[in-house]
């Protein structure tokens, strides 16, 4: 191919229709590959781009590899009226989550909340895919993942826990969802690797060298901190906990701490990740219409906060669905290493290339 | 009275015994006192002393005032199979948050899981004991409440959220309960005035002064950060966020922002504080057994980590047992203040002293 471009944007709908091809040729089947498709357009039109279009080569090489099911007989089990279980048998956690999702959503319409908990799953994407899923009809919604482990326990040497997602999703009337999707470490992963290509120091007190210490300097990591750094870090390790509990104790599953890891290299073995996932009623607890007006009073009163000098004061989601109106218009941006991943993609399957938008 | 001892121990028998008597001389029924007493005991013994004893001069003082309904019909409504709402009817926060989770328990025992908001409520105290209360019958407890407000949002430069707690409690077969009871600011408010009162500077990144700038000067202190600080306060404040949709929009009442100070001086007045509730039967989502199998291996391959230098691995509650198990064998302290307000209600009402263990 051509060497990266500076800039290269894609039209979402291009960028759908190149993922569903992928994941079709690479042994999805059609509701798998349209989840994955739906999970990763959803982050990267938002402006999570750690868990966009970065993923497809991963979700690729794991079903090459044989450790993700493309073909997944998904067998759902209700086991009371508000509660059941998702039997993902090791396919794609994003057709796990969205099916989880509508399962609770259909128990939070009869008796107004629903929880589902998945074993036999598989990476999922972004978190916060499926409470947006429950928050576009009209739910709360609320996911948890389990995940290798990344994070020290509070006043640990060793990384035990994932960095174990929890979001949260609230409908707004007439206006985009109330749209929290946070790690429970102090950052990211992938936060680590950025700052090391640019030769950046870490912030303080997000992540540890390999004897636990805290550290800056982002080759010396073998560890995140748990949201909170060293002081405060049980309130991370222990929300970890709790995502832990809910995903992998709900499910069935072993914890994160023995899964193993996500990047590989065996690419053939299922990995059993547990998933969470709750939705209610809003109006099951109040009168009609007294939970929106009050959720749009709290956001109108949110909004107009003083801000920090040269910041902005916004509500959780409020940052993605701007940067998600933009994308809609100008396209999504691949930087160098997607754009060459993708061609590689579009060689090998064959599939037509992403179409260049600047 | 004579000089505050330098070291005061009671029985949790005799505190017991005060606080109840207090409390129905203040004016609670017999349930209020009850429930009052139950998480008060319950905090001090676990070591949790800013949501423990030192509290009861302020409900007693609310109660006097009328701001706490010592006498409420509170009125619970089944909306749906799992879910509900508790008019609290401006009584004690303790007595609306107990009967909340047993209704929340019973709704988890028919359909597997279940919640309850409740509005015109006031202080709960700890939030952990709502949860441990569900926790200790067997099921996944969770608790959470609003707060006037003293928490920047991320960004922002004035107090807009309370500490909005979030409590987490899991049971554990044969053993103490996993227990979670955080705010979602950085540090408590009262951790400001300690350090203040000993003329210590606070750590960084935890509270702002007027102005939104970061501060660790406690007299300077005008508001705590969100969870996170400054760089992933948008962790914490998503979080405080979440706690207001649930506590506040879903028992219709308005947030927390707006509510009359905790501290007063307006003691008349109710405040419309909003909780809530759910509860969890772990044994709903999988075969009966596997919950509790899966749970009792994670916090064994947890308690096993390596530590850092000096310091001791532990899960969530782990160290409020601990402090239980040692106050319940020599006494729960009370410092020179504490000392000093529980003889001056003795003196008030009166009531026979609390006795001195040491």
């Amino acid at each position: 191919m051509t060497d990266p471009s500076p800039e290269f944007r894609v039209a979402r709908e291009d960028l759908h229709r190149f993922m569903q091809a992928a994941l079709g040729a690479a042994g999805a089947d059609q509701a798998s590959a349209e989840a994955v498709t739906r999970a990763l357009v959803t982050a990267s039109r938002m402006g999570t781009d750690s868990h966009g279009l970065r993923l497809l080569p991963h979700y690729l090489q794991a079903l090459k590899g044989g450790r993700i099911n493309g073909s997944p007989n998904m067998r759902f089990q209700q086991r009371l009226a508000a509660t059941g279980f998702l039997d993902a048998d090791d396919g794609l956690g994003h057709l796990a989550g969205y099916t989880a999702m509508e399962h609770a959503m259909e128990m939070a319409a009869e008796v107004g909340m629903g929880a589902v908990a998945v074993g036999n799953s598989s990476h999922f994407g972004a978190a916060g895919c499926y409470a947006l899923a429950a928050a576009e009809r009209g739910y709360l919604g609320m996911a948890f993942c389990n995940s290798d482990p990344f994070v020290l326990l509070h006043d640990g040497a060793k990384p035990f826990h994932g960095t174990n997602p929890i979001a949260f999703a609230a409908p707004v009337a007439g206006e985009a969802p109330y749209l929290l999707d946070m790690a429970t470490s102090s950052v990211p992963w992938n936060r680590v690797q950025q700052y090391g290509a640019i030769g950046r120091e870490l912030p303080d007190q997000v992540a540890a060298d390999a004897t636990g210490q805290v550290s800056r300097i982002p080759s010396e990591v073998a560890a995140l901190l748990p949201l909170g750094g060293s002081a405060f870090g049980f309130k991370g390790a222990g929300l970890g906990g709790m995502v832990e509990i809910l995903s992998s104790m709900l499910s069935g599953m072993q914890h994160g701490f023995k899964l193993l890891p996500m990047g590989g290299p065996d690419m053939a073995t299922p990995r059993g990740v547990g998933h969470f996932f709750l939705a209610m009623n809003p109006d099951a607890f109040v009168d009609e219409g007294t939970f929106a007006r009050g959720l749009a009073e709290y956001l109108a009163d949110l909004r107009v906060q003083p801000a920090a000098e040269g910041a902005e004061v916004l509500a959780p989601g409020d940052r993605e669905w701007r940067c998600q109106s933009k994308r809609d218009t100008e396209g999504i941006p691949l930087d160098a290493a997607n754009q060459l991943a993708y061609a590689e993609i579009a060689k090998q399957y064959p599939i037509a290339p992403l179409t260049q938008l600047c």
